[in-house]
Order: C-alpha cells, then sequence, then structure tokens
C-alpha cells in the first residue's frame, strides 16, 4: 500500500527555524530513500505558526497515489502538544480524508537512541 | 580540569515533560559513565518555565571540584533561544561564576545523526 510520511514540528515565528526543520526533513527523505524505505513522498508539517498544517500537507498529496500517511511528531517530550493537541488534529485529518489511513507514530523523544546520540554529539565537542 | 555537563531545555509548564526531559538526562549521565567519560556531575537546566535555571544548575555544583562547565542545548532550531537567550544567560553565568570555564556546545539540532536517528525511529515503527 503506498504510504507517506509527514514529519510535523510545532513550528516558529522564525521562518530560519522553520526552514532548518524542512531541511532536516529532506535529509531524511534522502536517507529513506538511500535506505529503500518505500515513502511515495515525505514532507513537513507543523502544528501551530507555520505552514503547512497537517490538513494542508497531506492536501499536498492529492494526485499522489497515497492510501496510507504516517505522522511522526518531531517532540522532545509528551506535553500537552504530544498528548492531546496532535492526536486531534489527526482526528480531524481523519474526518477530512476518510479514504485514507492516517497513523500517529510515537513522538521523537521516544526514540531509545535518543540519549546515545545527545552523547556521541557532546563528546564530538570536546 | 574537572569538568561538569549541563543539559539544557526550553522547560515546559507541564512537570511531566520536565520529568522526562530530567529521565533524558539521566539516562546521557550512565551512558557517559559507562562510556568513561569524565564529567564530575550531569545534570539537568531549563531556559524558562522549569527549574533548575542555569545558574541554578551551577549553584549546585558549588561544592564540587568543577573549574569547567559544559552547556548543551537540547534544541531543534537555531531560533532566538539558541541564538539569542542561551548566549545571554551564559554570559550572566559567567558574570556570576568567573573562576568558573563555561562553554557552550552546539545545539542538539546540528547533529549529523539526527537524520537517520528520525529514520530509524520511523523504520522501526513500521
Amino acid at each position: 500500500m503506498s504510504k507517506a510520511l509527514l514529519i510535523m514540528a510545532h513550528g516558529s515565528r522564525s521562518e530560519t527555524a522553520n526552514d532548518e526543520f524542512r531541511a532536516l526533513v529532506e535529509r531524511v527523505a534522502q536517507s529513506a530513500h538511500a535506505a529503500g524505505e518505500e515513502f511515495v513522498a515525505v514532507l513537513p508539517c507543523f502544528l501551530e505558526l507555520a505552514k503547512p498544517s497537517l490538513v494542508e500537507a497531506i492536501q499536498q498529496l492529492e494526485h499522489q497515489p497515497v492510501k496510507r500517511v504516517q505522522l511522526y511528531p518531531l517532540f522532545f517530550n509528551k506535553g500537552k502538544h504530544v498528548g492531546r493537541d496532535i492526536p486531534a488534529q489527526v482526528t480531524e485529518a481523519r474526518e477530512r480524508f476518510p479514504d485514507l489511513t492516517i497513523e500517529l507514530l510515537d513522538y521523537f523523544g521516544s526514540a531509545e537512541g535518543l540519549a546515545p546520540l545527545v552523547l556521541d554529539h557532546i563528546a564530538g565537542q570536546a
């Protein structure tokens, strides 16, 4: 089943920060392609303060053969955004796009590799 | 020279989120110890909304043999917090603690391993 990956950041009033996130998503897309992952598209979206929203990002997929969308929240902690606001936006998106299967993935901060990456990054700056 | 590591998060109104960050810092401390890194202490601190602040975290080191403090900003992007607010707090801390060498490390989002970690985490949820 053809699937797309949406990565969601909080969004910032700083377009420089938003562009830095978009560049990260592009690097993830390149890594996915290199690893043979089968995403039709890998796109950024934002919870608030920047565009596109989740619904707008899904609209960008309109003419692509996508049946399944995975949404990955790039958030460190399970605060109210991960625990409440993002699930609410997913519910809204499912109502808007009933033909799509929209899956909400575990947020970034739950990745086991986070602590080792932090330590590696710090040790590399010794 | 005896050094301490402070890891700084933004801080949240949700103590659950703050505690999740503190647990991450504890995991980094354990990884550092296991890897033979020579930190006297590895402590969390917050830019705002939670305690301790940078200055308060440094005060916690008062009776330890620390000459050098490394501060690592756990932020995804170089917005105004990383670009302006954190350097301003470092300047303030250097004035308060002139006998310490306080180094500001590159922020988390600049880690090359970030995109691969994101992809690994997503692929593991397929």
